[in-house]
């Protein structure tokens, strides 16, 4: 029922504080149900979401979700891909604000 | 003619030497006019605005409409419903980064 | 644990076919959890998703909800002045969308 | 104090009566004070304006900024090339749903 | 060097009067390289597009790309997985237009 | 065939590890190719570039092309023109951040 990879986010504490009933949602709908629904697999769904969050310029929450894409099998290589994908979809500017902070995600990891 | 609450943030001086009308306009368009016009309570104003914000991933602009909205009668509480039902009409993301700003202003209040 | 009001869109059923766990959290989690939250009024919920809709620019979804804010007290010239507040934030084109788009809402009232 | 080009939409008296102190300030501040600013040209402020509504994806707004950007100098081949341009920093979907819009607009001017 | 399945839909020759430019680099950079890269499957490629133009709330091109998805091996159901995850991520309104969106392609294909 | 004003920004060379493609397409597409084509003027590149990059609040990016701009020919008080008539198409909030950023460039420029 839960995903055992990446351990939720620092900021989820800080906003149950604010928004009690969102971080219920987050851990009771977003990963207690819908990631975990068998239709995709947890690296299809890292895929769409950080497509999603690129192309929205979110980056707040891309750190988060590049960590979680790695541990479901993403590569790297294949983020550089997603990144370079989405400058055509969304434009350059929020692939460029993308691959800056994937490559302080990626340093972290070597 | 203004609102007597938070005082103009000092953005909008160092906005004024840059673009000196669109200071001119926020002053005498914005919270001259718009704001004060009787159609809509503050309150109900302040929540349109910070939902707007919200959902637009404006974070720079949220921080001094917490405080607005505050001052203008919206509580805490009712700040934490406005992110969590945003995360349902402009997505978790926006809602997230909200609930961070959020924690960061209410702090400085207590 | 139901809104009594607007019946739920002809569109509900139509996406049932194709996500039909949307539309089960559509049911369960948007309109028969959050939207009945007593944190904030019926009124104030139709306000912010008003003002998130017309601020994001989603057409599609802002003739349902403007019917809904009428069944829960937003009356007409509010809305016009959401509108108009809108046009500050979120920029004019949204707010002449929405105008136009709450002027069908409105004749099909009368 | 007025543009003699294009004629106001129809939308605006549409959105009037919805809206109307939108309409006035449509009026009074955007075309009555802000596009008569000596700071740009019209031709200058036509360019910002086809590149932000397709930037942005606000469609409803765009065959008329179209029309009033050709009656401000800018040629049917510069439009061409601000549609081509939005493509690398907005994504190709805005450029392509614009360049939709302009095939009409331009086919409406022959 | 070019995909084989969906033909280049009929906005493409409307474009190419319009912004020739735009449409031979569709042709030479968008599905002559990018698309044609080995790093990302075509599967893959078309879950990102569809998530981001999803997200972005591009309707326009959403048709095509569904049908795009199709051909390139995304299931109906993981259509409707993506639909229903991208609710979270992007927020129910851009979710309610693509399952109406998806509902017609789906049904024009059986 | 390459733009001599303002050095490359250390974003490519970070990026570049990440996602070599996108600045390959960076060179070869964006400036070598788009801005390099005699269609549009190179101040006339630079109006609508910021105009789109204020009205889709991308803050990352807009430093950068500022300076390039100013290298182009536009000049500090047209830059607060630009934002200045961006409030009224994209919203206040896109102009105050944008007003804020031009400050800093403008700075570092006397």
């Amino acid at each position: 029922m839960s995903t055992p990879q990446p351990k939720p986010s620092p900021a989820r504490d800080i906003v149950r504080k604010v928004a009690p009933k969102l971080i219920d949602m987050t851990e009771k709908v977003v990963y207690g149900d819908v990631w975990e629904r068998p239709g995709l697999s947890k690296r299809d769904r890292s895929l769409i979401t950080i497509a999603a969050l690129i192309a929205m310029y979110r980056g707040d929450q891309l750190k988060g979700h590049l960590e979680r894409a790695l541990a479901n099998g993403v590569t790297k290589d294949e983020i550089g891909e997603v990144i370079t994908h989405m400058a055509l979809y969304a434009g350059w500017p929020t692939a460029m604000t993308a691959g800056q902070i994937a490559a302080k995600v990626f340093e972290g990891k070597n």
